[in-house]
């Protein structure tokens, strides 16, 4: 079990913009990659959420950016659940720059829980042994 | 019936890179933008496509590079199909700056038509009256 | 001066995920192209801004995810400058459905502005005149 | 020196589209991915490029889609330079599933060399050190 995760990834040519940085929008994707990383290195995957029958949309995102990173860059995505109320959770994310450990961007993201036709499900009763490692997963 | 579609876009601020210009990989999206609006000028839709069941995957792009077009431009994609066989067909595009004319890229997508189970089929005889339009879109 | 702009633009193919929605990390991309919709609309261009010297980077972003909008929706996307102070400024944007008026997304965008060095300005002093449409456009 | 070199890397959520395979421009931008690592193999970089005022761009691409990848598949990305004149140069690429060995795009890449004002250069005159690392690795 692994509370903290961090997600390596580089920088690519394609996610700059014209003012030589990585565009805004970028760092959503990157919050994304680092917590399917994250849910693999617990154990779960989307994969598995998906054949039975789990889906977790996004509800809400939040990034506050620091520090630009730039092409070539290497970033640690250090990626935490600090909420989970059953029906959903929260994770919160950290993105620094891996060779000088500055601050690059802190982020958010709020997910529910829903079952294919988008209704709330109860994960405790319909999946309880999600549950239990989400539980586990939140920080205390 | 329009043979000849022009699908006016704007270069957006994301679609830069640190080049100061469009990223490349861009262009095959604005080509993508460029047939759907195309085929809704002639009476077809992907939405219509899809509810008939009718998939029509790309089997090959291709660009040609000539001019970057930059943050602001506003770009015309001239489209048109230019061959159709009854189980594929080939659209080509001219990328070119609204404002001068001047090209920006030449493009072509190869795309084939299958059902669901992604089977090819013989649109002459399951879609009939798509058939006829895309004949009649061929330039002679 | 329009102190509510409605951006109009439609979904693209490519901005839908495997859910068959629009993925979330795109309704970032469609705040920035409101913005600079609206920025024009008021007589203020990227362009103009950069040719003068003047950056105005993201410093956060914020987004709620209502409603998702699919593949053919054309969306509205209603922005509003909520708060100016002379070296800051953030925007509001409501997205809805432009057909049905459903509220798609929510979102928030927080910038600072910068001469090209990175450091902070003040608007006021070095730029009266955009600082004179700032302080109008801000709702009241 | 490594003439065939394989790039690895998964496919991201974000890169599928409403298909549920991943969309066609993804692969233009995973080819690039794979030439900056491949020159990094062979002790070039696009940030040494970039300083000694070498610039590369994109003259064309091309790519045949032969099988789609989906969400969660690891793609191996075999690039080589299949021709080098001194003006300009050519990568090939094969894109397989790592786990099966399946085909799924191959692809082709053109560039020519300028300096940063875009006038093309020669590259044996002006970067012989250059020169010699593309002279060897073009394949015999």
């Amino acid at each position: 079990m692994q509370r903290s995760f961090v997600y390596k990834r580089k920088v690519n040519y394609y996610e700059t913009d014209k003012m030589g940085v990585v565009h805004h929008s970028n760092y959503i994707r990157f919050m994304e990659e680092a917590r399917i990383e994250f849910l693999e290195a617990n154990g779960m995957s989307y994969a598995e959420f998906e054949a039975r029958g789990l889906i977790s949309p996004v509800v809400a995102v939040n990034c506050e950016y620091k520090l630009p990173a730039v092409f070539g860059d290497e970033l640690d995505v250090l990626v935490e659940i600090k909420e989970y109320t059953g029906v959903k959770y929260i994770y919160e994310y950290l993105i620094t720059k891996s060779q000088t450990g500055e601050l690059v961007a802190k982020g958010r993201t709020e997910h529910c829980l829903t079952n294919k036709e988008g209704r709330p499900i109860i994960v405790k009763r319909q999946f309880p042994d999600l549950h239990e490692i989400f539980a586990k997963l939140v920080e205390e």
